[in-house]
């Protein structure tokens, strides 16, 4: 007998991941980037006060987290208008999404998300056996009713959305996902991701009954707050819904700088209010870069910017690359034909005069060497 | 239908949870902590260098933490004289063994523990539907023999053994794990946590083949390194083994700011050994202070004591509580005859004066409340 015996379920797993960090293309690469807006991290950084409340907890740091994240949940219920135990706290959205999918989905269960939408979503959910039916996007936003439809067709155990949407910026109102919410199938638990709800224009993010307990809505410290190094999202849903993470989570899982950290960022919200509207500046400036190019940006409600190359997938994977070898991280969706883009996060001047720079360079190196039909 | 529709495993999983965290008492008492020594958390602090990286690191956490955790791994396979590819890095020990947990582990599948070991270790076995089988301690250590003869008998996918033991703070030598490792049924894992292994006399730590498939070593930065709370574990084995993790682990969980901590922590070795001295000397305090009061200090190779109160479970729950109330946090282990003891952690003299003061007027208090046969 072989040992150790993994799991079938894990033996089968690709050995594949979702994302190639930053800091791995910086190794390959041998030097550092000028520019690093591949990631929506936020280059307008941090509160200081948050800083400041980093460097206060770091002698402490040899003390555990609160397993309960006490401050951080009552801070955050007072900030929602909500009850703590509306409100579970784990290591990023990525940590909430994998113990919400072990919570809902054993092998065989059907999930329904946009094709091309996150692929951590999926990971987890290919990770605990569950069978993804994608629905495509239309005209580059996430498709409520082909979603319901697909939902209600294969009777899905959980919907995922993502409002506003990663990769292509584009929102619904909240209006949308209210009524989303009304049709949704008996059964199905919606997923509603809003990483980027701090970047959306009034009227993005839905009214919900936060008691409701088929919908669960997903934020995180990482986007605009600016804390993506510290690992801080939270999930607001119905206390039946929240309770059942205790059952699985890492209790101690939530550091205690981490913790101190999401706290005084969530009380600075002077410093919020500054990156949103910094946030909608660099996005017009992405947009009058692209546009000197010959490239359209999409409308975007995010920290980033989907830019339309006008080309394909194939072409937009080579500006990526040559994008990258000069020194400017930058993604790209996955899917077509919205891979026709290229993805690029909003940061402050002197990192986008890096992109305004290379952009062109770039582009003149592809029509060198492309064909042009 | 009702939504949303949990699986059957994680419904049926009870609501309790491990621990009861120092906070979550601090907030039932009203009042903070006198003497913090019940979580073994390391009272002599992370490095000085630690703190320096983590207020360094803090501006920069707006970037995600390199998802290879490169550095990291490269520093800790030079110091232990391994590959990095034996080496993963996970959100502390509890999250790494939350994952292997999944890779090994499907409903109905036999795990063997001792009776009283980590009951973490235990929730994650739960929690993914294993079925645990538990061998009793003899005469307050890991009982090897009844370990492996369970083993045997079961079929254990996964076996667990704490050496140096927590909470009893008792030890084999190196050869005795090698000693079972060669005895190890076929397809047994055995896991091998070494929480405590930097407080343990040398020749604790067996000597193992890195690429042995049959062992996986876990370590933490939690303990005697002072970083509880930055939430940074690592596991040695054999690259099969340590790959697998990549499958499931959530890539970007480790947070820069922890990272940082990590790496520099390790590499102030010095600050290592002094806190290594100031635990052998804090542990022969700990029995000086047990030993006025009556009471007997099991020899210890961990940064805690267990300290006999010559009496029974009830009692020293009561010598718990009336600490507790003394504003002292202590723990006691879980199962009988070890819960005749208190587990105190090691700790800077002036929290140990508190203990000191506070141990023989809570004996005094139970004295006088107990009926003495």
């Amino acid at each position: 007998m072989k040992t150790p015996r993994f799991t079938p379920l894990v033996a089968g797993l690709p050995a594949t991941v979702p994302f190639v960090g930053p800091e791995a293309h910086i190794r390959a690469n041998g030097r550092p980037f000028q520019a690093r807006i591949g990631a929506n991290e936020s280059g307008f950084g941090p509160s200081p006060e948050a800083i400041d409340a980093m460097c206060s907890a770091a002698p402490d740091a040899w003390m555990y987290g609160d397993s309960e994240c006490h401050d951080l949940r009552e801070a955050l219920a007072a900030h929602h208008g909500v009850r703590p135990e509306n409100i579970v706290i784990g290591e990023g959205i990525d940590g909430l999404l994998g113990l919400l999918v072990r919570m809902i989905v054993a092998p065989g269960d059907p999930v329904v998300t946009s094709d091309g939408a996150y692929p951590t979503f999926n990971y987890h959910v290919a990770g605990f056996g569950g069978v993804l039916h994608k629905v495509p996007y239309r005209d580059d936003h996430e498709d409520p009713s082909a979603l319901l439809a697909r939902s209600e067709e294969v009777g899905a155990k959980l919907l995922y959305v993502c409002n506003p949407d990663n990769p292509m910026g584009s929102w619904h109102s909240g209006r949308i996902i209210e009524r989303m919410l009304k049709s949704l199938p008996d059964g199905t638990l919606m997923v509603l991701d809003e990483a980027y709800i701090d970047a959306a224009p009034p009227g993005t993010a839905p009214q919900i009954d936060a008691d409701d307990p088929r919908v669960i809505r997903i934020r995180t410290f990482s986007k605009l707050y600016g804390l993506a190094g510290m690992r801080v999202g939270y999930a607001i849903g119905a206390p039946a819904v929240i309770g059942m993470f205790d059952r699985i989570r890492n209790h101690f899982g939530m550091g205690r700088v981490s913790q101190a950290a999401a706290l005084a960022a969530l009380q600075d919200q002077d410093w919020l209010r500054r990156v949103q509207s910094n946030v909608a500046t660099a996005r017009q400036r992405l947009g009058q870069i692209a546009a000197d190019c010959g490239m359209y940006a999409l409308p975007s409600a995010t920290s980033f910017v989907a830019l339309d190359t006008g080309h394909d997938g194939a072409f937009a994977h080579r500006l990526v690359n040559a994008l990258m070898a000069r020194d400017v991280f930058v993604r790209m969706p996955f899917v077509a034909p919205q891979n026709r883009c290229i993805r690029v996060s909003t940061a402050p001047d002197p990192i986008l005069d890096v992109f305004a720079a290379a952009l062109p360079d770039a582009l003149a190196e592809l029509d060198h060497t492309r064909h042009v039909p």
